[in-house]
């Protein structure tokens, strides 16, 4: 399908109005309103209010997951590929807040599509995986749960829609230092006498 | 207001709606076709459909609060108290799944009131003041920040609501107990050679 000019002006709009409102509750009718053309035009642009949320969210889904990808490839201590996988799951949400927000909640886990679910799965998957290396080479605790462990990770990062602002104090790189940090090291103090 | 006797079969169907469709997206109408009542009959129980939505989530809100109030006042280790409130957080969200996921989408960082905002930072405080006394007594790392370690923390359980199905094989307890796990010892073998 042709994607004249507004393509993008259009794509901005559904994302504010589907983070502001919900997905379900905006209407092509307020879309098209917030670019000031009528609803019928929108048509020349796509099918469906599904095509534009997928527009909206598939950029930094994708990203975030080819980034997982590529670092998955690379030979590097399980410990760094936590660090560089937080670091670059927080870089994306915060360079596309608007958008990442649309697509955690109106998208992941909703089964919304085949596709949405396929991703979903990789990307738990990858990072399983991440962590059962490391417990292979003996660098994480064996009684871990690979699969437990990586949902309260990207549950933890994915809950940052609900507090992180981006023109706050905190920037995106501390936070996911931070949370690298809570997940690798633990709270409780390291001693030379408390062993796992 | 009376509460006649059907109060607790609209509370139901409100939570059912609200949960599957959103608060935005579901009407008055909608909740008395699922009751089999006349909307204007809902105006016996409910001024507006905001007051139904306070009524599904203030039962679960007010527990989960109330939990940590009292865990917060017992003399116990601060690891004790994470491990307990954890506890608590996904017992409640497990028994009240449906009631805790509208909290959550609909009212959790919303600012839907300011009484409910007040909720949500009580929360957030008390986990804080465990943690720092946790440093304090040099019983958790000093480097935590004790904020970003809360967030985290309550990020992570309430990300349940996208994965855990109250169904499934996964119970509560268990989940409480893996996610102690994580947060506490962190995911680094620990072994006598790597202080913190």
């Amino acid at each position: 399908m042709a994607r004249p000019s507004r393509w993008n002006e259009i794509v901005d709009a559904a994302a504010m109005l589907f983070r502001e409102k919900g997905f379900v509750a905006t209407s092509l009718e307020d879309i098209a309103r917030e670019v000031g053309m009528y609803k019928g035009s929108l048509y020349h642009y796509i099918k469906s209010k599904e095509d534009l949320l997928f527009a909206v969210v598939r950029e930094p889904a994708e990203r975030i997951l080819n980034e997982l990808r590529e670092l998955s490839a690379l030979d590097l201590p399980p410990a760094e590929k936590i660090r560089r996988v937080t670091r670059s799951h927080v870089r994306v949400l915060e360079e596309n807040f608007t958008y990442c927000s649309v697509y955690l909640e109106e998208v992941a886990g909703r089964h919304r599509s085949d596709e949405w679910s396929a991703m979903d799965r990789e990307y738990v998957a990858a990072i399983v995986r991440v962590i059962e290396e490391g417990q292979e080479r003996g660098e994480f605790g064996k009684s871990l749960d690979a699969r437990t462990t990586t949902l309260a990770l990207i549950g933890s990062l994915n809950w940052l829609t609900h507090w992180y602002r981006p023109d706050g104090e905190l920037k995106g790189a501390e936070i996911a230092d931070r949370y690298c940090d809570i997940f690798l090291v633990g709270m409780l103090s390291r001693t030379p006498t408390t062993d796992r």
